[in-house]
């Protein structure tokens, strides 16, 4: 069955008339369609019950045809009025599913255009389908898992002392594309103090002989999936006895986040046996965001692994388990893996040595 | 004056009482921090009287205050409500004003967290000051542009017959960064009838001899300006005739929209001045988008050059002259430069040659 028609059958048992999707992960998810971000409306419609229909700018058929989507097309031209189109197809209904990532400007010209159906979000709907990946989906994200981890493994051509972090950051873009991706996502190169932003990304700052360095990486491949993995470095000099301090704690939390993750287990549990390693060897308090987040056709999706989150994991979910502790002013260390439930355990996607590596 | 004072005086000449601004174009040109579009809510809380907030998660505080902005940053930890944050920021009033792009969650959690405050779009406001660029934006600008007519001069690396179009466009891609880019946006490689498509990508068609291709290429540089500019490759063989017929037809039309462009005119004109001449030779059905859009921090923003537009054209708007002519199921041609109006004539930041280039 398409994924349309899950969804189709997930709206229908929860009392959503129709589902209103525009570009971004939750359509191409759903129609194999990648639409750009345009200005410009398009927007699949798809009732609970009967035929959807995928709205489009004229400008942007031959693209959407391409596409070998499995859905009938209307197209809309310059000056047609694309909100009083998708009203027209909707119809008289209660209640709309609007894309999570649908812009305010469209969520307020379909307010107008269907005044009496309520609002309410698609997302968490559609999340019920894309948060078990199928055999092509785990297979695309390992293929993706090797791209970076190839990047990974060629630091030392870039990674010098004497090099700032943009000029490091702008070789490593470089290499992700050159290693299979399409899209560079993001370039963290946080070397130092700046080891202790987790999302720092690259600054002018110059690497020193005896700074760590947080290197968190990803891409997007021509399939449409996210890589997202994350090693530390020293290139020469001696990193300060506290970090090895710390990094010997941190490689055994993740380690043993590893060793507990797969299906039957809650994604909090993931998060929570981590921790209370680092809890207990006093760093608690420097761990300071959540163990990690979904990944597929986005670089953060359902599941996330973090207190509160008492989902019960399966077979085919997909998540980072990227530990890290911050000591603010002086440096951090983070180690990420994505990896991704099997029957009956887990299959860790990216395997570069997850110990300090030295230059 | 720093653009968000100027943006406090906008929303206090309309009436709204709070801006609220998350990341995206708006948020960068208000506050100069590039925020990821993240799930956890960053949202600039800008009233039209009064200090505004920058509202972050903890875990990008640091990241903010390297950004360098001028403003108060308040964080919230993973177990905190933002909108409640948000609202208690806000406080009790009429209006507020939302980013064009803000995702449809948070619309709604800001409807819930702020119920008696009317919804309007904040970015008309933000736009009015964007789309004139100071001297540093059409600098910016212009070192865009010159990076990608520099991957335009290389197109005779790649582009040859027997090679697919997405073999040549993941060369285009690594060459705009390699000459300039941080990120790529998109690369259109339209072969043959694909050339149709004005928005067509890449596919695995094989680019023959005597087929038209058409390049339409962009990327972002590290100021985050955007670069935009297609032209037309013939890679051995010969043309159709008619299609150099056509082809005559709309330099003439780009030659004298870019003659016509300038201070004074409205947007629509430029648009009517290349459409007369491609109607006059019989082509004008084939002429099926909109002459350009403005760009800056964004490929698409404000002004759009198209019928209806009547904006009248001032000293320091951006944006792209891009006519094309499209025979489905054969080919297409378009040739779009990005231009910027000075104080009294034009200044056209791309300069690659305009014909169809032989490789």
């Amino acid at each position: 069955m398409s994924r349309w028609r899950k969804a189709q059958q997930l709206a229908a048992s929860e009392g959503i008339d129709t589902l209103l999707i525009t570009p971004g992960a939750d359509l191409r998810y759903l129609t194999g369609y990648t639409a750009l971000p345009l200005e410009r409306l398009t927007c699949l419609v798809l009732p609970a019950r009967g035929e959807p229909t995928l709205v489009v700018p004229a400008l942007e058929r031959a693209a959407a045809v391409a596409s070998g989507v499995d859905i009938e097309i209307a197209s809309w031209k310059e000056a047609d009025d694309p909100f009083a189109l998708v009203a027209s197809l909707v119809g008289d209904v209660a209640m709309v599913g609007l894309d999570d990532h649908m812009w305010a400007t469209r969520v307020f010209s379909l307010r107008d255009a269907l005044p009496t159906a309520q609002q309410v979000l698609a997302g968490p709907l559609v999340q019920q389908l894309r948060i078990r990946k199928d055999d092509d989906e785990v297979a695309a994200l390992r293929d993706a898992g090797l791209a970076i981890d190839r990047v990974h493994r060629r630091m030392g051509e870039w990674l010098r002392p004497g090099r700032t972090e943009r000029e490091v950051g702008a070789d490593i873009a470089r290499a992700i594309i050159d290693e299979g991706h399409v899209t560079v996502d993001f370039v963290i190169v946080g070397s130092g103090p700046n080891g202790a932003s987790p999302h720092h990304e690259v600054s002018d700052r110059v690497i020193e002989p005896g700074d760590p360095v947080v290197v968190d990486i990803g891409g997007t491949t021509a399939l449409g999936y996210c890589s997202d993995s994350t090693r530390n470095y020293l290139a020469g000099g001696t990193v300060p006895s506290d970090y090895l301090d710390a990094y010997a704690v941190l490689e055994a939390a993740q380690q043993a986040q590893r060793d507990h993750a797969r299906p039957g287990v809650t994604a909090e549990s993931v998060d929570a046996v981590g921790r209370a390693i680092i809890d207990e060897a006093g760093f608690g308090e420097l761990f300071i965001h959540r163990t990690g987040h979904g990944i597929g056709q986005e670089t953060h999706e359902d599941p996330y692994i973090v207190k509160g989150n008492d989902l019960v994991l399966e077979e085919g979910m997909a998540f980072s388990i990227e530990p890290g502790i911050y000591t603010e002013g002086r440096f951090g260390a983070r180690i990420e893996d994505i990896v991704v439930c099997t029957a009956d355990g887990l299959e860790v996607l990216n395997n570069t040595p997850r110990g300090l590596v030295e230059l």
